[in-house]
């Protein structure tokens, strides 16, 4: 009778405990979609502050706001990490790329790519333009053919993959590397077209690299109509002259912070939990999607922690990061301290695809933590997570990868992400209240199921 | 011996079925990603048609319209099917609502609500505000209370609610059945607050219903911003006087049609799988999710299996049906002429939640067919669709319901269905191409594996 009461025993304990977590992970989706601030902060970190790239007074803006909305919070610790970062500056002119076709002198919607040397600030440069569709397709041309032109990169986004991130991923390589190939051959200047899916006048910034040794070109970036009007007058007229111009700089490093606060764990507080996004942004648009929402849904884990009372047992960090876009010097030299320090890390969470309708979970980790993960699926399942995949996780959480910690990114609906990434179109507007508040009542739930049954180190 | 290899050639055989699958699958939403024409048919059924409510002019050209689109497919059939619709009209003048508080006179954004009776061309009615939240309280109400008022019901969708149809679901009471309980009352006008989640100016039309016996009185929606103001004012003020006028007048019956195209079935043409959309909207913004969207997915269905040449067994017949938003008279008709034919019906697909980004489908059918669909989820899973669950699928198609059609719905992500839904702010800018296309494809795929794996009748 023994034996069997044990089983019995046993399966009543598990059965009121999913019971028990059904009920709190929906107490924190109510609460989300109830008594969320995360759209009202987005609001303010978007049309209060705006556009806040790294070294940019909005970005120190963006550094008091964000310890502001921390310390409000009643944490049991906010304060800043001191880091330096880059400071490119996009200058006060605004680009310009024009050519001449029947219908006369015609400009092309361009921007320059962030960390771009400038051509002066009113002064163009022009060349001959070749089409070209890879980083191959340059490295296999003649020095001959190429010195003095202006290459232009021109292979589209793959419409055919289901997420936009892989067809991100078949194409960037032509933003940040164009200039140090095209350089190699002699080429003065790279115009690259738009990392977007979606046909319209946006030119889409980003980072590009430059090589030392290599000669620095100016590099622009072309809206995706551009891009395919400028080709159709190639193949009108393959001797076609560009003239481009941008003013931009990079001006002397500056000091700037990541923005932490933290609730203490009971149990374990000197294990840590991290959620962060991103404080900066590059400098068009507002930052809204990339990556204001991540910011402020990582801020909105915690006000859920604390307004439904829940303690956790390790010690959960939100992080704002500095300089993700061009440098990501703030997920390093959070890494670099959680080494000196010591710190053990159970698990970082980054939401940095979007502030859209979450799909579920990209997990960078062990078998274990993400058979754990995807053992949770039925609890996660009626609010419409669905994906628990291995998968890259986040920018600035990645450096913390280490034998234990399992890395975790948010997976929100990607088709729109590309048609606002980098753009004058990501702007608080184009993002949705209740998608919102659904990504980050998705990160609190995971993280409470995380908190209440992983052990450390695993 | 031959014991051992009669499983495993069924296995083999099985494999390779599920291999051709997958590929096919692939096909189509590569086809509807790089091919499709559902994006631009919906550009043009938006900006040169526009909105299209039933007996307009712009709901005749909306016929013409379809029809030229059937016949550029190349179709086996293409043809209309005659029906009688209602011809509601709003009227010439602008709706109007206003009252007076300490900062003088002060208008609402308001729209008649579709079928109402109005309050004469410039003749303004008046009377004092009473604030309900529900049927049944003002069901409970003394007619000496009601007598001469304006009920204002004030409900608000539960943002709770992960599905936004189920908040729909919850308060929609208020707008269809909210002037038959006040006029039973004595009550002079009903103002209901919009079905929406979203805290905008936007007022959400929509039908409302009469009851024979029962004094017709105006209807009207205000916007939720509009709502939450009043309710504010009434808070201050409970004796308001809001005055009231809208010109709208229901005109006599109109002929139009369902616009009906086939791909005969090369085994069983006599055997039907429908999908539609309906082709009327309501007469604010230009009906692009609901149900433009639905429109062109279904007309893209048959542009796929053209493109592709795929041939199916069973006659796959799209139809746009008319009159689905004031008395569904297009979907009613259809199935009365299917059984007078004597029609047999497999399944009937329907698209008319918007055109976001799919997630499944729901299904009113047998156990038997929602298990087989169910079964089919690893094809489906890598394009994002994970809801295989019962439930209503349209309502052009629900009159269709016998003991062997297994009725099925496109399920798109419906966060943002209802910031649209009936309101001048539903146009095609709305509407992302992928998502559109991504929707139109996975009807397409569902239609091919029923195509090819079920049985009739069942």
């Amino acid at each position: 009778m023994k034996k069997l009461l044990f089983p019995l025993a046993i399966l009543i304990a598990t059965f009121a405990q999913a019971q028990d977590d059904q009920k709190q992970i929906r107490s924190i989706y109510d609460a989300a979609l109830t008594e969320s601030e995360a759209y009202e902060n987005l609001r303010v970190l978007c049309k209060d502050i705006g556009a806040r790239l790294s070294g940019s007074e909005q970005a120190d803006k963006a550094v008091v706001w964000g310890e502001e909305v921390l310390n409000k919070l009643g944490l049991d610790s906010v304060y800043l990490q001191e880091i330096t970062v880059p400071h490119w500056y996009r200058g006060k002119k605004k680009e310009r790329a024009y050519f001449f076709n029947e219908k006369g002198k015609v400009y092309l919607d361009v921007c320059a790519l962030g960390g771009s040397v400038g051509t002066g600030m009113n002064q163009f440069i022009s060349g001959e333009v070749i089409e070209v569709h890879s980083l191959e397709e340059i490295a296999e041309m003649d020095s001959n053919v190429v010195a003095g032109k202006i290459i232009f990169y021109n292979r589209p986004m793959d419409p055919k993959h289901i997420s936009t991130f892989k067809a991100y991923g078949g194409c960037v390589d032509q933003r940040y590397s164009g200039a140090i190939e095209a350089a190699k051959k002699g080429a003065i200047a790279v115009l690259v077209r738009s990392m977007g899916l979606r046909q319209d006048d946006f030119p889409h910034t980003g980072t590009m690299a430059y090589e030392e040794g290599i000669t620095k070109i100016p590099a622009l970036a072309v809206s995706t109509n551009g891009a395919n009007y400028l080709s159709e007058n190639l193949k009108k007229t393959p001797k076609l002259d560009l003239a481009l111009k941008t003013s931009c700089e990079t001006l002397p490093d500056k000091v700037s912070y990541n923005v932490i606060g933290e609730i203490r764990g009971s149990k374990y507080p000197d294990i840590f939990i991290t959620v962060g996004g991103h404080l900066d942004s590059w400098d068009l648009g507002e930052g809204a999607h990339d990556d204001g929402a991540g910011t402020v849904q990582s801020i909105e884990v915690l006000h859920l922690l604390k307004t439904l009372n829940i303690k956790p047992q390790y010690t959960i960090r939100c992080v704002l990061f500095m300089n993700e876009e061009n440098g990501n010097r703030g997920g390093i030299s959070y890494a670099e301290r959680a080494i000196q320090e010591k710190e053990k890390h159970l698990a970082a969470f980054e939401s940095d695809r979007g502030g859209f309708s979450p799909r579920g979970f990209s997990v960078n980790g062990s078998a274990k933590r993400l058979e754990s993960i995807q053992a949770w699926a039925s609890l996660l399942k009626p609010y419409g997570l669905h994906e628990f995949e291995a998968g890259f996780a986040g920018v600035d959480i990645n450096p913390l990868k280490n034998d234990t910690i399992c890395l975790i990114g948010l997976s929100p609906d990607s088709q729109r992400y590309f048609d606002h990434h980098h753009t004058d179109d990501d702007v608080f507007e184009t993002v949705n209240k209740r998608e919102l508040e659904l990504g980050a009542a998705s990160m609190t739930a995971l993280i409470y199921l995380i908190d209440k049954y992983w052990k450390y180190p695993n």
